[in-house]
């Protein structure tokens, strides 16, 4: 097992986070409830398949594993450490991690940077070390890192309180640990999968470029989304960002945009957030695609890690009932796409094929009386015709006459080729039908708003490639 | 248990819709997933306690009750029928209707003004046919209604795949059934109540402005919540706002407003959207608070009908996730809130009384170290001070140091009579003790921008009031 883990030779310093045969748990706590005991607790009872080891000088023993005074007691090789113990003694316990020959170190703990002048310091001089010993670090004042493959966490949120995701193609970075939770459990409940997830915190040591040019060489990362209150480095985050985007979508949310935002930001991680408006058109230099909400990082991800690019702007749009296109409509045409204007033929198949109480027009509207097959005939005939270049299918899941094969026939559509994003919105059979749909690769939104702005972004990634 | 339904004085028109002591399905049909058997079987399977007839000339019987060729037939008195039938014989149904003496009428079947010309006509007869009457007509294409108290319901869409809602204080007019379904599932799900509902589709009598008149005298109703692609008579409309928003906050999701909206619009419900920019502005004159998505329609409806108002627009953050409070900051100032400023007073106990961990600012940090005992220290603190209106709690409930019963905390703390909105996002833990907070009264948001956007609305209503 251990042998696949890790391939020697491309071994690359980051990759001892996420691919670490051994990991170290330093500041293990005997108490349920406790950080480190949790972080501890997270690792055994989860399906990574590594080496644990517990340290803590008060203890013997802790969750059936036996208990380390000190790194260097461990007998094997370890590859990550991850610390939940006090800032003052976090240098010499880095210290010993270099001497035992650790390379990758998770600082869990806050108290530094992010309090003031002498947890800065702290910090500081824990980065000279790591560095002197060829380690680097993630945090301090964060959840740390998953992976989807290894199944790698570092988290104290149980998984009795927090959903691991499965793994698959969005890696997602975030100066948040907060964000990173909402975002982890958003995922496992879409079956949306996690290739790597970093919660940076402090970011003292490997930051946001770094971890732009690691993801980007990643194989198993498709789409990289990243929530910053600020940039450690401007100019190498953005050099990074221009050689990645054009080989994998990059979608960031900032926040920090106001002066009181971006002073709040201080006092969470210690860092200043700069120039919103400045950033912003870097981005957009950069191919970096910006959203505004939380829930707009974690849609445009979505869509990028279901579905292909977008070849143009045109939409065509199928329903069960209008109302949401008369949204989808508005949010077209004020995020510059456009409504598809479908050809001669298509208009002329959908009038002979669909029942009377069809409306061919766009949205093609099959009202409430709508069965599966008229969505069959309207989907097929909008994905055949050159002039669409997307297809948002829009259910009223509760309409009775919609039988529930549904969410079998469109799911073989994606054979077009062209991106299909659904939006339905409702409770429990709704969300169940959602999820078979979802499961199938086709990607639902709670909103006509959340799916226009998606496919926005298949449309503006294609774009970036392309620059 | 008849005569409680209706109190034969206070009797007004619409009052036949919602608390109809008998009800005709005209269009009752023996096929289960029809809409005219999916109506009828909502009626019987539901909580409705009144006499409920179906009408079809072909069956004898159906889901058990005895059915008639006409509602003429009917022995007992009929206060309302719910029609579907093809367009070309409602004009004569509905004469039947009136000769009956058939007060309310429904008519949920498609296929008149939103098709043409010839649509439109058997629509207008229809309006006139009733007026001579003095019946009123709600439709059609639309789903109908929903009464929180009597139970009523004239949905096709089937118990097994739409939930409804408890009784409470929401109205929800809609011109989108499909916005309808949505909005009623989301309250179902989080067990917020709805007083009355009505899919009002194509308007072709009782408009929105009748229903603003009627709802701002119904006691059961605290807020009243829009979606609208068009208005009928905007004046008639504007001036019902006026009055009725100095007693009930009202909210208005307007879509339709760009030019292709408005066209789409038109195909949905045979209705012009008219200048977007006109009607927004007459919205603030009016004291309207209006939304921009469907997302937002219904969190503002939801706080305004747990909440109090706020006195002003100073907002306090206590949170053990701090990244949220950044974005959440961010909008404060994007929407002239403010950012709370705490007396002395307040920031000397919080320092006092917090464990060393916490960072005293605005927002107030309990980090990920957080117990229930910091979150009651802080709130009541925060709610005690002068300069203090809005209080929002964000909640990483995820992270396990924070104890379970901090649900029971919270919800003690509005005795201090000020608004509480508490932010969570997360999975089935998160969603689990986010609806135990909202059953005791605190709203939970899924993000920072939905409960500060919530928040703002709670002092937009307030100075609507007093203007």
């Amino acid at each position: 097992m251990k042998k696949n883990l890790l391939d020697g030779k491309s071994m690359k310093n980051l990759d001892y986070f996420f691919k670490a045969r051994s990991v170290a748990v330093i500041g293990a706590s005997t108490k349920p409830g406790k950080i480190g005991h949790e972080i501890l607790r997270s690792l055994v009872k989860g399906e990574y398949k590594g080496d644990i080891y517990p340290v803590n000088p008060r203890a013997d023993e802790i969750l059936g594993l036996k208990c380390y005074k000190s790194v260097l007691e461990i007998p094997g090789k370890v590859d990550l450490a991850v610390l939940s113990i006090p800032p003052k003694i976090v240098p010499e316990v880095v210290e010993e991690c270099g001497k035992k020959g650790i390379k990758a170190v998770v600082i869990v703990s806050g108290g530094f940077k992010e309090v003031g002048q002498e947890g800065a310091e702290i910090e500081r001089a824990t980065v000279q070390i790591a560095r002197r010993y060829g380690m680097r670090v993630i945090g301090p004042n964060c959840i740390g890192i998953f992976d989807g493959k290894t199944r790698l966490d570092t988290f104290f949120q149980s998984r009795e309180r927090m959903l691991r995701p499965p793994k698959g193609g969005i890696a997602f970075l975030t100066q948040s640990g907060t964000f990173g939770c909402a975002f982890l459990e958003w995922a496992a409940e879409d079956g949306v999968g996690i290739s790597k997830f970093v919660s940076y915190g402090n970011r003292a040591d490997v930051d946001e470029a770094d971890l732009v040019r690691y993801l980007g060489q990643d194989p198993e990362t498709k789409v990289i989304a990243i929530y910053a209150e600020s940039i450690s480095n401007g100019r190498k985050f953005m050099k990074a960002c221009r050689e990645v985007s054009r080989k994998k979508p990059i979608v960031v949310l900032k926040s920090g945009r106001t002066e009181e935002g971006s002073k709040a930001a201080v006092s969470h991680t210690g860092s200043i957030a700069g120039s919103y408006e400045i950033i912003s058109s870097a981005f957009k230099q950069c191919g970096v695609i910006e959203v505004k909400t939380f829930e707009e990082l974690y849609d445009v991800s979505k869509a990028l890690s279901m579905l292909p690019l977008a070849a143009g702007p045109r939409i065509a749009m199928v329903t069960n009932g209008a109302g949401p296109c008369v949204m989808a409509t508005d949010e077209i045409i004020k995020r510059g796409l456009k409504l598809a204007e479908y050809s001669e033929r298509t208009k002329r198949e959908l009038r002979r094929r669909l029942p009377p109480y069809a409306i061919v027009r766009n949205p093609v509207d099959l009202t409430g009386s709508a069965t599966a097959k008229d969505y069959e005939v309207s989907m097929r005939s909008l994905l055949e015709d050159m002039c669409v270049d997307i297809l948002i299918v829009f259910f009223v899941f509760q309409d009775t006459p919609l039988e529930e094969e549904i969410v079998d026939i469109v799911p073989r559509m994606k054979e077009y080729g062209k991106p299909i994003l659904a939006v339905a919105s409702g409770g429990s059979y709704t969300k169940k039908q959602s999820s078979r749909l979802q499961k199938k690769g086709i990607p639902v939104f709670s909103s006509p708003e959340r799916a226009v702005l998606a496919a926005h972004a298949l449309y503006l990634a294609a774009k970036y490639y392309c620059r």
